[in-house]
């Protein structure tokens, strides 16, 4: 099955990558204060437009967006608490989000105290746990931004996720790509935005990994190599074991269901198609499970102390 | 935070394990057809007795119970089709259930084909996946059974769970050890049996990881311990990094949140606290994300070919 390693050797060789240039000043630098739905304060753009070409600013419910979760929201506001619009919480939740309240009064931001059942209605789902903010929605890098920005001297994992719908798998693996300092999540060209249930899910995460949208008929595989990252595409069987060889320093992941079109351009564009070896007593690895053992084996071979 | 390993040296030199007997043919092994809630055919106990103390047969539904999804279903009728009492699936699945109805027609079993609306009753759920099989339901090892019936000249993995109530969660962590060949999970004393969604969400990997039940009072650590097992348990923060040394070959690995009573008189008797490593970017990884990264990591140490 795996046509790109027909012998023993280090199949990563002949990886296409090229030598990754030193940033360019132009390319903008994904900050850490401010990464998830990062954007220039210009370009309240919609998530399918180019960083470049800046449309007049959208409609203002397409700007801000809802999130909920006591950890997705107390992570947007120790991020980027001048996104925060407005908050909604149940009494119980006062205590701890008193620092939110008293920026909401020294910004004169509206707060409420609501009932459960009015959160169930505003972010109809009934796992908010007493709060829900409004926050301004950043449209997404690209995914050349995302990867130039990473410095070339520094290890770097970023992950492709190609076909994974549900927001609960979405979440649990925002949250292993914070937890293992994955430096960015690319969603494939005309994917909706993340869900309030995946951000609540993530558990704060999203504040952390920046997200990059590819574009329509961009070709990712050649912005990757040219940024100097291998690709490997995850898959379930028949791949090169995950344990066979190292990983390159600066890797992307596809991860997520073989699918149609752009994604299956890609993962034929891949260098290397890689598997998370097993036993064979289940078909497979949950994608999320998976997601959590390929970020912890680079952290392992490129970040561990 | 780390009691056990205040200076650099390798934690797990001072586990308190004993050398492993070799197995004692008194001491019934897991088989491998039949593993997951496997007891001697005289012991239809409930989950509470030993297995010593043989009480008379229970009540029918108590030894019988509902199992749902495809690959669960699936799973239970490749390892144990002796166990198959009844089928309740919907039309679309005729084809693919074919080996079933047969067995069933061959056996004087029943099978029903019903309606959706019927699955959600009988399953109670919603992501039954169109089939529901009434299953005989097997006790639990002991988890002397259990530590004793792993041959003394292989890797093991034995994986303690601890107040990990969520059924996706549980039924995550099932369908990881199943992918990573984990030896067993054990469940506290007092624990409900693992639930229908719990089971659908481990795709079938509860059919090949042997079950067991604390009993109470029973001195867990002492078990494991005689049997040649270090005992580790993960804690989220200012442990041993999981990284930092090689694993013992015979592991007993506690997940899951620090408890009362009963499971926090193992985490203190537990030879070292294990911690995942990461950014610190989210404040913990999911419990099942953490499983995963930990069965792989064993599996790597001591499986990988």
């Amino acid at each position: 099955m795996d046509k790109k390693n027909p012998g023993r050797e280090n199949p990563w060789q002949n990886a296409r990558i090229k030598p990754a240039a030193r940033r360019d000043d132009n390319v903008r630098k994904p900050r850490e204060s401010t990464p998830l739905r990062e954007a220039p304060a210009a370009s309240r753009t919609t998530s399918h437009d180019t960083a470049s070409s800046v449309p007049p600013q959208a409609h203002r419910r397409e700007v801000e967006t809802r999130i909920y979760g006591r950890n997705a929201c107390l992570a947007a506001f120790a991020k980027r608490p001048q996104d925060v619009r407005k908050v909604y919480l149940i009494e119980a939740r006062l205590g701890e989000f008193k620092p939110v309240l008293a920026w909401c009064v020294k910004n004169r931001l509206g707060y409420r105290v609501v009932e459960n059942e009015d959160l169930d209605r505003l972010t109809e789902a009934q796992h908010h746990e007493g709060v829900c903010f409004e926050v301004r929605r950043h449209a997404p890098l690209s995914v050349a931004e995302l990867a130039r920005g990473c410095p070339v001297d520094e290890a770097a994992l970023l992950v492709w996720l190609d076909g994974v719908g549900n927001p609960h798998n979405v979440g649990a693996i925002l949250r292993s790509a914070a937890n293992f300092g994955v430096r960015g999540l690319i969603l494939p060209a005309g994917s909706p935005a993340l869900s309030g249930a995946a951000l609540r899910v993530a558990e704060g995460g999203a504040e952390s990994v920046p997200l990059a949208q590819a574009q329509a008929r961009e070709d990712i595989a050649e912005t990757l190599h040219e940024a100097g990252f291998a690709i490997a595409a995850t898959v379930p069987r028949a791949g090169v074991g995950l344990y066979e060889n190292k990983l390159p320093p600066r890797l992307a992941l596809i991860l997520g269901a073989e699918g149609e079109g752009m994604s299956m351009q890609l993962i034929n564009d891949a260098d290397v198609r890689l598997t998370v070896p097993g036993s064979g007593a289940v078909e497979s690895l949950n994608v999320s499970a998976s997601a959590a053992v390929l970020f912890a084996e680079f952290w392992r071979q490129h970040s561990a102390k």
